[in-house]
């Protein structure tokens, strides 16, 4: 089994997903600046799961240049997070109309840290599959980023409830830490040259 | 012809359909945790249509790895299913807002069969074209699991009656019998190395 | 210009025209099959409103396979005609819950004539740019099917206005005379070898 | 890295974008012709973000057929863009539904605004990793129609206060500007011959 078909119909989820969020930002009834207002909490809700959800499909991207196969484990894991990452625009919807409340923020955390679980278990499937000798599995290493932002969403759970904006500010925080690009797969594309960069 | 576009065609829009059906999950007005109970239902029926639907195009996927042509039929055949995939947000959209009422078990039941039917004219349609010998032919073979799932779906009908919960507990054992990877095709592709398999 | 992209690029937009149809379909209040009834006519147009573009998909594939070459022309040629086929779910929408009115019908009507004329249009501006001996104009011919359709959705103009049936009989018409698939093109595939058929 | 599976995802991103705006256009309450009239600005906005949204999936087209490489600025760009592209049906549906009016005019002109600075980020990082002889870097030159359409976007936002009516004729001349296919980069892919042209 290649996955250039699986990698094709992630990318298909993932970019719908992306894109229906914005359905939620409905124009205002009136027509002057002040009728925008309400909207920046939307606005501000719908670009961080844009980051989080660009986040994932730009890991996913680096990954999969990786991976040399797939089986059913690794198809379903794939669907796990597809799943996941589908519960985000309602997940946004609710978070973005009630800021600051803590059911809205705690399930908003809930859903990231299902995200984080599936992407985890759909790279268990592929290092079982893969020789520990690999360029994934030397890429994927021990996973540093990727085992504390499950810490840090785990945590950001119990914290939204002293503040729901203690937990806002933990998911603001791991986003941060994966905007700055996977250095390890990054590093291992540019070892095994792929034949492309004219350099 | 070549398959090729038909599977990204085929692929789009089974994303879009399995994607969509997320937009029936509502924000709800409140926003206490009280107020997310009533999604559950809905949560769980769209959990249910994600995995049958997923479940359709990774079918589709491995049948179309043994594809060596299709014809005129086998397109209408395809997009019979894909219409067929189609209403499954909005049966899926009644079904979670009235769980176990008659009706809309019935009509959730009928769009599955649907499916079914019109998933085999299409494997009928492409064994008409490849020959007897050919990889897919002998691992589509007697497709016990396809007739299976359609004599299951037949039976839901009437089994609904008597009560609705039967019924879902026969779409869920057919969700559960797909949920193993179909082998008589993986082990023909294993039997014909696609040359991408490390070892 | 490689016309790839502007496949894949119309395969999407198509394939998201086609789907987001369904979203028309809203569940019913009630849960009852007596509350399905007036879904019907709605179903009935998504039915036909799929299959049109469908035609559509269907003829722009087998017509890009004897695509060499794009220019600008052309690709605003497709963008006209997806703009013209991303109207039909609106007309669609107004169509199904209005069946039999004369406005709708009229729309409907002529949202099947703009698609018509901008695939006629996208195919001259291929015709320009493709020898006249080259497979694709040879294939295109006469293109007496896609003349005829456009004299029959104009016939259907006036004729909406004695019964709007007669203009939805005439849509009728045309769906099924594409039904069959366009032979010319299918011939000329089959004349030069595309190294993949088996026999 | 490759620039093959960002182009695949702008597609789809840029195709989810294109067609969601046409939910906007929701079916009027009656059925007659008059019922259509205030439907035709909402019409026009979206004809006018069609247009503007199909230049940036062309232009991001054109510009691809030159990229050899791509990094992680490349990327970010890229989403950044995407990001503002998907802006873009939530402005035009708060200016179809207020024509004339200064907000909507100003939000609209500001989310064009946006498209046109982060294409301009993303071939700013497209050029740093290509080198000042590439055709890349030759074709984009001196980019005055970039150039150009941000400074005309840049006077709108002033100019709309005078009269709305003058950022929306802005908005128009920068569409009609790029109407006309980049001659830069089809000229450097004419130079560089492709291998696919007949003649």
């Amino acid at each position: 089994m290649t996955p250039k078909r699986l990698e094709a119909f992630s990318d298909g989820v993932i970019a719908i997903i992306i894109t229906i969020m914005v359905l939620e930002l409905r124009p205002p009834d009136g027509s002057s600046f002040h009728d925008l207002q309400p909207m920046i909490p939307k606005l501000l809700a719908y670009l961080l799961s844009f980051i989080l959800v660009a986040i994932y499909w730009n890991n996913h991207h680096h990954l999969f240049q990786l991976v040399d196969r797939i089986d059913g484990a690794v198809m379903w894991g794939n669907l796990s997070l597809l799943f996941s990452l589908s519960l985000v625009p309602f997940a946004t919807a609710w978070f973005g109309e009630n800021t600051g409340e803590l059911a809205p923020v705690i399930l908003y955390v809930g859903v990231q840290l299902s995200c984080a679980v599936t992407y985890t278990l759909m790279t268990m499937a592929l290092l079982r599959i893969h020789p520990a000798d690999s360029p994934l599995a030397i890429a994927l290493g021990h996973d540093r980023k990727g085992k504390l932002s499950t810490v840090l969403y785990l945590a950001a759970l119990p914290l939204s409830i002293i503040s729901p904006w203690i937990g806002i500010a933990l998911i603001i925080i791991v986003a941060i830490m994966w905007l700055v690009p996977d250095n390890r797969i990054v590093r291992a594309l540019d070892a095994g040259d792929d034949g492309q960069s004219p350099d």
